[in-house]
This record gives structure tokens, sequence and C-alpha cells, in this order.
């Protein structure tokens, strides 16, 4: 099957783009396993400028309704395999293979792992706050973590929780102060902080932390600390999507990120990123500022395709 | 009064700004004479994501409303001079002076003139649709211009007028596609090109306009023809409101806009600018860009005065 565009990832910077793309009467394909994205697993969401409070879901499905209003085709599939022929990309997912001319790269980024032994095969570690929190119904928890999300996630917890712990490795939050303020009078929080977490207790479920000590070079000092818990939800960052582009030749920032200039272009010929993949994405993580980049990247892949010139 | 941020212009850059400012807790004041912008002009936005069809008063309320929920500081005065000592930016307005550490000029496009002999004098001469044409029940007009707001104009027009002529000067218009698609069909609508205005005919009141033909390098061919009107939509374009930031030695583009990088900084020292008043805003002319815009601009001043680093 053959498209003037494809997409890949269905986010703020995805569906927007696919929204633009439309309406510049591109034969448009959007292709993802997660409808929404991340956008998904906020709890409510503040700072998507004219909406005063929605939830993540709600948001996501508006995104996802406007695009579906200009008759965007949508595949629910993962992305195997890019190839670029220089006239064309191929695109391969689990039943299919595309054809275009452009594409558009919008595959977001995903939960940074402590990377620690029974991380994966212990019970009761989350990555997502609006999804797990209602499991911890007067239990006690800890969130590790120092920016935004760690803050929303203890907010959202404490809804559920008896107790939550935030620990986070610096005495200060990269969190809005906003946010910080908004969780410091609670008096089910408690931040455990400089702490990192040294080891994952328990055989099924997570039973407890032990915590490390460390000081303003993140060197241990020595001191630890055990804290008993039923749930531990990991917010300690993100990392790009950026995999498949890297094979078509795409150029990563050192943090994996790609690369774009200000058309939302990357180094290949017709190939286009948006959002937080992207290393201006991932320095604002806005809902607000990925769909400025998906309709950017829309309107350039719609001079591309028409000119020819890159 | 002392405030951390001014915020001068209130559309969708400068609300934005003001909802970020305010999350980041900066002592925010926004002055502006036209709360909501250019997109109170706007007769139905389809284009900002996740709100899939709104009146352009409608969204502007939208925006007001998100700001004004975080207690968003708002003065409506027209900003007459402002200073820069060099520790701090004076803001001049007709009855106050606002001082403040760092300022994000949000200012936005005004409407382009024909610059014909006339045109500030007769009646029925119109820059928006959205307000005026309802006054031409029954009656025949003409839009002038190549753009999406010409035939969005023409559009509105259609919903009032017996007769729309669109008059622009090369046969291709720089209107989306889908945008000249909706109104091919409309049998009221008549595409006059490639033509310019010459002359403005009328006492009192416009009663006319005399056309001439020109070539692909906009040279006359020598042919003139006059449509007879009640009414002319002037839509050939807009020009940045730079003139203030141009006096604190903010460096412009050559069309007049405000060169911003990355972060929405210009070259002079606390100064940000955002929207369609910048060669980034102006590249796009969107909400959803605008908005962007705003929430980095806010980000970069909020780093700036806590940092004191440029």
């Amino acid at each position: 099957m053959k498209f003037d565009l494809i997409i890949i990832g269905a986010g703020p910077a995805g569906l927007t783009a696919a929204i633009f793309a439309r309406r510049f009467k591109l034969n448009t394909l959007v292709i993802s396993k997660d409808i929404g994205g991340t956008v998904n697993m906020a709890d409510i969401i503040e700072n998507y400028p004219a909406i005063k409070s929605i939830t993540g879901r709600e948001l996501a499905k508006l995104f996802y309704e406007h695009a579906k209003k200009y008759d965007v085709k949508i595949i629910e599939e993962f992305v195997l395999d890019i190839k670029n022929t220089g006239n064309e990309f191929e695109v391969i997912t689990e039943n299919n293979r595309f054809y275009s001319k452009a594409i558009i790269i919008a595959t977001g980024e995903r939960h940074r792992k402590l990377n620690l032994p029974k991380e994966e095969s212990l019970k009761g570690i989350s990555y997502c706050a609006v999804c797990d929190a209602p499991l911890f119904k007067d239990k006690v928890v800890a969130v590790v973590g120092g920016g935004n999300t760690a803050v929303a996630y203890a907010k959202i917890l404490s809804q559920h929780a008896k107790k939550i712990y935030l620990i986070h490795r610096r005495r200060e939050f990269r969190a809005d102060p906003i946010e910080i303020e908004s969780i410091k009078n609670d008096e089910k929080i408690e931040f455990v902080v400089p702490y990192i977490i040294k080891e994952l207790k328990g055989e099924e479920k997570i039973s407890g932390v032990i915590l490390e000590e460390v000081d303003e070079k993140l060197m241990p000092t020595g001191k630890t600390i055990e804290l008993k818990i039923d749930g531990l939800f990991i917010a300690i960052g993100l990392e790009p999507n950026s995999e498949l582009a890297a094979k078509i030749g795409v150029k990563l920032s050192e943090s994996g990120h790609i690369i774009v200039d200000d058309d939302m272009k990357t180094n290949v010929k017709g190939v286009f990123a948006a959002g937080d993949v992207t290393d201006k994405g991932s320095k604002m993580r806005l809902i607000i500022t990925a769909a400025a980049q998906g309709a950017i990247a829309a309107f350039g892949a719609f001079k591309y395709i028409k000119s020819g010139v890159w």
C-alpha cells in the first residue's frame, strides 16, 4: 500500500501531524500500537492551553477524534523495520508493508529503568501511577525521581496509598515549583533525599528498598537505610524511541534524540521527526510543543512531497 | 509596580506564556489592548489540535480563562514605550509605568494595507470578515488576497453576500488545498485572477474597484476591468508589530519580524519573543505554534530570572 506520508507514532506530535497532513490533502497513514502515547499515562493535564483541566485519557481521545475527523488511516501495529530505497520508504509492520514518499517519526520516549536486579521480575513495580495507583489502596509505596512526573505520581498515589516516600538523589527537585508546592503540605508524602536505590527487596512481590545516601557529586556517603514498601513507582526519566530512525541513518544526539532543524527535518532526505523523540522536543516535553512540532513537520512534508526539493 | 515578567500581547502566544509563567510561580503581568488577538477575527477554527471546531471568539475566551485560572494580572492598555536600564525594563502604558526583570514580546501582526488613495476614508472597506460580513447581506463584495485568510473571508461572506469576487494577483493560491477546494463549488464565489487593484472608486462609500491584469512577474498586461461592489475585504497579508522591540535594540529580520533562537531569546538580554511577531512564528502563523512558542519563552524567562544567566 502506497501513501504520500507515513507517520510513525500517535501521540500529540503524530496525531497533530496527521491533522495537518490531511488538511494539506496528503494521502496519510499513521502507524502506532499506542494511540495517544504517554498522554494516556497522565492523570490530570492542566497545561494544554485553552483546556483548563482534563484527564490524560480524555485529551488523548480528543486528539484522536480530531485526526479521525479528517479520515486519517490509522493502523495499530508495531513497526519492525524501515527501509530507505532512496526513492521511497518501506515501513514493515507485523502484518504489512507500507510505502511512502516521506516519513514523520513521532515515536516519543519510554520510561528509563533503574537497571537493578529483580526490577523486571518483582511484582508491585510500576512506571505509571495513573494506571496502577488504585491497586495500592491503604498501602505504603515509594516513588523514585525528581521531576514533574515523580511529583505527579506522589500526588496521585496520595489519593490511594496511606504513605508515600518520595525518593530523590538530590535535595533540589527538577519539578516545577508549583508542583513541588502542591505536595509540600501533604502529610502522607515524606521526602527521602538525597538517596539512591541500591537494592530491591522481596521474593515475588517487592517488600522494600535499600537506599544509600549520596553527596552532591552523587558519591555514596556510606549511610544506608531500608524502607518497607508494598509498591515502587519509577519516574527517573525517559529515553527516546529512536532505534528505527538510527537504522536508516538518521543522526542522533548524545542522549539518543533525533536531531532536527527548524523545519523538523532530519539529516535524511524525506525523513522528518516531531515530539519528544527529537532533541528539540525533549527539551520541553510538553504536549503543546510536541503538537506544534507535528504541525511544522506536516507542513515540511507537504512542501517536500509537492516540490521534491529537500 | 514591579514584576518578575511582563508579557506584552494577549494572543495565544502571550496567554500561553502567562499560563506557564504562573505555573513557574513568576509574578507576571500581561499588557494588551486586544485580549485574544487576531484569533478573535477567525470565524471557525478547526486546526487547533484536540479541539475539532470552534469559533475564534470562543477559542480566544478559552485561552483567556485558562490564564485567569492562574490569577494572571492582565492590564488592558496600549504600551507606548519600553526602556531598558540594563538591570530592569520599564514598560510605559497610557496610565502606568511597570517594571520587570524580563519581557516577552508577543504582539503579533497587523493587516497589511493596499496603500491606495481613499483606502482609509471610504466606508465599506474591512480587514475582518468575521466582524463585518453580516453588514453585507445580499450585497456584492470583493475579497483581495491569495492565502487561507482570503479564502476564509470568501467563505464567510458567502453566508451573507449574494456575490463575492475573489481577486488575486496570481493564478495559484497560497491557501491550503483543502481550503481552496472548500470554495470551488460555491456558485456565489467568482475567482478574478490574475489581477491587482489599481483604483478604489466611490465617494463616501466604496462603489467599485478598477483591476489591472498582471503577468507572472506581476507586470501589467494593459488589460483593465471594473467591478461594481458594495464592500471590499482586504486579506493581503500581515506585518509584525515589532516597532517597540526595535526601540530597545531587538534585532529584526528583513520583513521586520523579531529574530529569536530556539529558546525564543532575542539578542537583548532579558527580552524574549513569541508568536507571529517572530521570524519563526510568522513562518507558520498557527495558533498551535504560537502557543508552543509562548510556553518555550516562559520557560526561558523562568530560567533567566532564577539564574540571572542569559
